[in-house]
């Protein structure tokens, strides 16, 4: 047997699925919940549930299941420090791990990887632990883009790329050649919402279905703590907008419930597309 | 008397406010008010009324009242061949209208300028016929921009300057230096609620005021008849927005009804200011 891979898990889907999918590569899998945060459903495969500050506790368990690489999966919200539980060995780490929990959402991630890859374990990211869970290359549904969705693709990464040295803007939306829709601060979905606004107030023009939501990853982005994600809420979204289409970076864009992904795009009448590496210059 | 600037008026009150800037600068006006479009309020000048395809009219009154410089201002909604009240003139111009009036809007009023200066005229902007009505370098309301919103010009101005070579995004707002939203088709306005939206949500943390919207010309856009500007309205959902300020480029942003902009923000606690030509590249 190899030794697993230890899934730390937060909220939502995506250990579950991430287990799974390691599990149908042929890797072994040991799970440690977040008590608070992870789903129930962890306790289907190998685990261990441990609160927040319990760090002794969860590296003990990771040495005992064999596991030297670890994945860090989910959503967690950010603790204070009554609520984190900490037992002796996260008491002992008390200043450093005060120092990353007073920084903002990226330093305290990087500050957990760096806290736990100095302790001998390796940090890989989904990428590695489930690479089935990413974006594949191409046409990955039953739909296929035409010429002005092309052209929105193009559109939409020329600006993105030009956007990458900053810290906004994962997606875009572009209807033709323009691009009517730059991510920031409100996120994927407040943009498609946005979208949706525009062509009900007759803003954005068009005849039928048009327009494509396009996510890259930023140049630079650590893949391992960030990975960009697009799920069934945006290919709802997707459609409510009209859009004829969604592309992403294929290997660097996260596709949750990958399945009804594409069940709910194929119904709906809308392309998915991965944009090979080559072409979106990803790290 | 000197030759007057022939004012070619479409709607709203900038027509009104530049005879009144370029009066006041000591230059003699001729305005030509679009039926349908201009501000009856265009018959305390010196004045015509005619009809879009009245082209020879326009000209004959034109060269009656001696202006040789002309400047197009206000909107005009694109009208259809047949509500264009054709003269003969306008007639025998009637291929090359045509063929300006399918293009996009750019391309139509590109076309125009075209038109009107092969005929013999000079199109200026209102940069030159009312330079009164642009931006001024600098503080010019009563409140100062402090360290965080220098922080926010900065950070604006760099991911519009690398928007600079597409179609979209004049304007940004950033927090500190985040930038957290990116105008694209939604407009100047629509960005400004979704800042406010963002903030009600609890999306965007900050303590108290905070946050700049950013508004430049494009590098290369022809400001004699595509020129950025800012309002009332502007000032009224930026305090909404609970923004610290405002920051355009001097020279190269319109401050429609100035005197009631500068009172709103010094009323409401936003600071006002111009960005010197040399720190934002303007052509």
């Amino acid at each position: 047997m190899s030794a697993p891979v230890g899934l730390i898990c937060g909220s939502g889907r995506l250990p579950i699925e991430a287990a799974e999918a390691a599990l149908a590569d042929g890797r072994e899998v040991f799970l440690v919940g977040l008590r608070g945060a992870a789903d129930p459903e962890i306790e289907r495969f190998p685990h261990v549930w441990v609160r927040l500050g319990e760090v002794g506790k969860l590296f003990k368990a990771l040495d005992g299941a064999g596991a030297r690489e670890i994945t860090l999966l989910g959503g967690v919200q950010r603790p204070s420090i009554k609520d984190l539980g900490l037992d002796m060995t996260g008491l002992i780490a008390m200043p450093e791990l005060k120092r990353l929990l007073s920084g903002g959402d990226d330093a305290l991630l990087r500050g957990l990887v760096t806290f736990v890859e100095s302790r001998g374990y390796r940090v890989i990211g989904v990428r590695e632990a489930a690479p089935g869970l990413l974006a594949p290359e191409g046409i990955f549904g039953a739909h296929e883009a035409d010429g002005a969705s092309a052209e929105a693709v193009s559109a939409a990464m020329s600006v993105l790329a030009a956007l990458g040295p900053f810290d906004v803007g994962q997606a875009a939306v572009a209807l033709g050649s323009r691009v009517v829709a730059i991510e920031a601060a409100e996120g994927t979905d407040g943009m498609l919402r946005r979208v949706t606004r525009m062509v009900q107030k007759r803003r954005l023009r068009r005849d039928g279905r048009g327009g494509v939501l396009v996510k890259l990853p930023k140049p630079g982005q650590d893949l391992r703590i960030d990975l960009p994600a697009i799920g069934p809420r945006t290919v709802e979204l997707a459609i409510q907008a009209g859009l004829a289409g969604i592309a992403v970076a294929a290997g660097g864009v996260l596709i949750a419930e990958q399945a009804r992904v594409i069940a709910m795009a194929d119904e709906g009448g809308l392309f998915l597309a991965g944009i090979p590496q080559g072409a979106y210059g990803a790290s």
